[in-house]
């Protein structure tokens, strides 16, 4: 199979190696300790970081901290109203498996024994769906981590003098190909279509945390999987920037 | 008791009577038939219509069609996280109560048969607490409803011709007594403070919907019971004016 | 609108601000601290109170009580059997609000740092349902806690000298307009037929507790409220002297 | 081991094969087809059965009825309050054993087809615990089946002429052995002290229906489980005498 | 009735009195301090035992030890794929009645204060059902509990000199009248068919522990009852030997 | 970093390239349309494919067909006892993770409309868990798929004439990165040693179906990747040479 990315145009005018409008706005929330409206094209995902002193029972005394994560999908964040999974009393599988790997991918930046015995929460809740709002969540909960652990420092809550609590940044992104076609930063509608997608997660130094490769439609070759690997890795690199300048604005802003 | 209402200064600089500074955002999300962020001060509540074809089996056949309303708090709106209904498995009681008083103010301005055989489920998500959540929800519930009607004639799924399916408006206010003055829309600090708190649903003609009010303190005379009717019917007035304004202007604006 | 409330024959033969035969039987079970057997006519409500030393987590070490209670309806109480709560494993929206009602209202009457660190849970089982079920609710468990909390001092476990725990005693009526009429305690036949219904909680000494007021069918005006609180208040005085009289009787008769 | 029934003084002054007082109350509940408060001793089941035309899914058009059972104690029943089972969201493993029990028993007295393809629920509600709560629930059941039975028949909807729906009595006695006397209908203070703890569930012919017999304590030999059978038969016979007493007189006496 | 045990052909070949084959494998498991695979003819159970330091809440500092059971069945356990409990989300009433009859049973055989503050945990989950699957269960995990006290024993955690934990062996089994014949160790074509269904737990000195007899189609009388427990004593008597052979055998073997 | 394959001794002797000893063994269910007890070393999955008439109510119609996976643990799979998800009331998020990973795997070599409106169901029950139990379950499930499949061509429930319903056959392998060396098939102790830990699914053709690497503890680079993919593929091609052999022998053996 011979895989071109050039001279393909997409449904809303992007290249196939071009993420979608990313914006990313902090302190969108006035009481959590980080907070972020994160926006890929029209997904849009609220991550709230909590940051509370002690940690869960298993890991008292430990001298280290926790990090963890819960993502959840408003109700009507998709094109045909959902349930809400608190009426039906229980989570669903996805929403069990997004959470978990968001949590993950959080805790591999995070020195747990600079944080000390405090505890960070990220809740990523999605207010519009419109694909790629794992890879969202993710991006946007790193810069809301971030703004956290400045706050707890702030606040004499972590004393790990000099040493960073933040090892590396960390952001993600899904890939795919569709017709053929490898792309990045896919919409709901080239999801759908996918035959091969991809969610990798990748620290601003251009390692990997995840890789998550499922063939939808249609098993995938090696070639086709290295492809999608550049792909994401250089998503990746762009998103890792725009991080660094919502960090290094003012906050709020 | 004597009740005074003029010369005393809320911590916000606010009048007793004043109510705090309301936007309502039509066209908030890109999916939902009918949307609203509104702001009553640092409250912000995300209200989302849902127009669906159909109605629940119970009201088969009846030619009437359906409202119902769901409400929930993000688990970092308020000022310390709360768990997550959803990851608890059940729904707390206070939450199930302001579903249930959404769903009811709503279904009193709407006349079923002119809707037809057709639902509209009202997802009200607080993504910041500070007091009136549910009053806002109310508030901003009416005017996604509002759109999702005039979407539903616009696709021709209403077909009522010249009787109009809401057949008033309705906006609600919280009122308090603080510290022995009554005081109209309570944002979280005076909401704890309040001796009574009452929540009151009105129509745009100025009738009532729905009376609550909850002697937290202490129990309540007429007089006081009459002076915060009289605050809460005026404040309604002009959150009616509001939601006016609202629906005038351009969709998304 | 005009009211009136004279020569109306209600379907019973009651007049318009005329309760329903009131039964209340104190010491109905055997085990319990405090139990009264309460009928409003055909309606008829088990209320528990149990006495326990201790209180709950959060309140420990604050020298204060708690006061709680738990509503719930028999499967067949009803005309037409429900589902049983515990078997669908889930409690409905209006058991809990009912359950946070019956609660609020008693703790309205306690001082808690008299009853001191200790609880007293309200069991309030419909045992056959004919309207006006919160309101019998109230009014009955109102009597079991006063035995309840005799017992405690009884038995040694309250200790404040002098200072008494309840500082007020309460009763709550259901009020509405039928065919434009104002009624007082409504069974379930007027119930379902109400353009408006209201349950308010009133002290011994006539102030309010808490007001809710539903239009069910139409909105309604101030002069209907006003009416409508009128007829309340002097229900609820009739159930005061009720439950004086049954407290001033033996126990167990 | 020698087993001597005779010259043994109980706490409550009973011989060894003596029942407690029973009282069986029929047409306790106005709206149930069928309703009976049945006591033994202090212990209180209302049991309400509910005639339901048509049946579940699974049986449909066999031209069979189905009866079923669902027990519960109410939270202060017991001595000490036990926690709601809807409130904990979930039913207990003694719950469902005595449901499954009740619904059995009843059952086996029961010609579904002459029943025709109806429901009869039956819903034993214990207001009160004092021991043996699953074979008055048994015993009392049986009488409201029997009244919902004649309901149906009055009212057109069982039409099997001339074949009777109940094809025998049933009613249900604890027996056990306590300090090495076996016993007859054990109370509560009973019941924790004996050493082997029987249910016996008997036809109105003597025939058995469940036998369920547990050693607490001390496993037990065929003698013992003989007399035990005796005692359960004979204490059965005597509750077969009052049912067929209560069904004789009139209903609501 | 006659009841006549001889010469009836059962459509397995087995006589009357006869158990299917039983085969007892002790170590099925690597990790489990006492495992055993019971296979009662195509009945397949895998009993695990779990030795756990330490006892409930409740019986803390009571010196005493406690033994539970959980039961379950595999999915395709059974002939038609049954639905899983934990997808479901709540057990069924039968598998607590089971899991409940499990421990019961074994309790009854063991020195709670030989075994000292310690818990076994005995998981009963049916790989393959052909009737008799809580028989199997008990007569298997009291091997396994065997095994774990054994365990316990040799690594310090019972420390009970002399005196032994386990007071006897137990075993079950169950019987059943099919078509008019009664019958030993049902497997599932005779189960369904059977008028009378009796589960039978024996010790190994011949005493019940449990007797639980139900009429499935038919009440049954006293002879029958004499001639059930009869086959169920000896049925049980050989399940005796077979556990001793399998523990005096080599674990694993 | 170099990483270096050879002249690592692991600790149960393999080599890092060296799958554990692999025992597929078919037809050890004697209801299930298909199953397979498969064992990877210690590791021991029971497969059952459940064959059904008949699809999900969305897919009805569709002349497609539907394949899907539940996994699940028994309590003493573990080296210590889990809670059963069944008592907890709601499965954990691994467990949901791991179904929905078998049931897309095993879906993407099937032909749905070959297949034609029928479903199977895959439960995959760990009995023993040392590691891999995903690889393991995915790849005894392919087999049990196989076994049902061919079951039901042989009962004539699948029509489809000369168009296999298999596209491919399935296998799972884990691989991970210990002290800085790649190796294959993580029994427990390895896989908590872990650095980087990747689960990857393969067809028998080579090609990926899915592809799931995780940094345990440290992110991992593009060249790691690689030779974790080529050991995985690699390992895959043994398991899918273990598959055929088992499907070319007797069933049942």
């Amino acid at each position: 199979m011979t895989i071109s990315t050039s001279d393909i145009t997409r449904a809303d005018g992007r290249a196939t190696d071009q993420l979608r409008p990313v914006r990313i706005t902090r302190g969108w929330l006035d009481h959590a300790e980080g907070s972020v409206l994160v926006e890929f094209g029209r997904t849009r995902v609220l991550c709230a970081a909590s940051f509370e002193e002690g940690v869960p029972r298993w890991r008292r005394g430990s001298g280290e901290g926790w990090v963890t994560a819960e993502y959840a999908m408003l109700p009507r964040s998709t094109n045909t109203r959902g349930s809400r999974e608190s009426v039906k009393g229980k989570i669903g599988g996805r929403t069990h498996e997004i959470s978990r790997l968001v949590g993950r991918s959080l805790r591999a930046v995070v020195d747990m024994s600079a944080l000390g015995e405090n505890s960070i929460v990220l809740d990523c809740d999605v207010l519009q769906a419109d694909g790629g709002t794992r890879t969202a969540a993710i991006t946007g909960a790193y810069v809301a981590l971030a703004d956290a652990v400045a706050w707890g420092q702030r606040h004499g809550h972590i004393t790990s003098r000099g040493k960073p609590v933040l090892t590396d940044s960390v952001a993600a992104v899904s890939v795919g190909i569709i017709d053929g076609t490898p792309m990045l930063d896919l919409p709901y509608e080239e999801d759908v279509r996918a035959e091969t997608d991809m969610n990798v997660v990748v620290t601003g130094s251009g390692k990997f945390i995840e890789v998550q490769g499922t063939a939808e439609h249609a098993p995938f070759d090696r070639s086709e999987l290295d492809t999608l690997l550049d792909l994401a890795v250089a998503g990746a690199a762009d998103l890792t920037r725009l991080q660094q300048d919502a960090l290094a604005g003012e906050l709020g802003g």
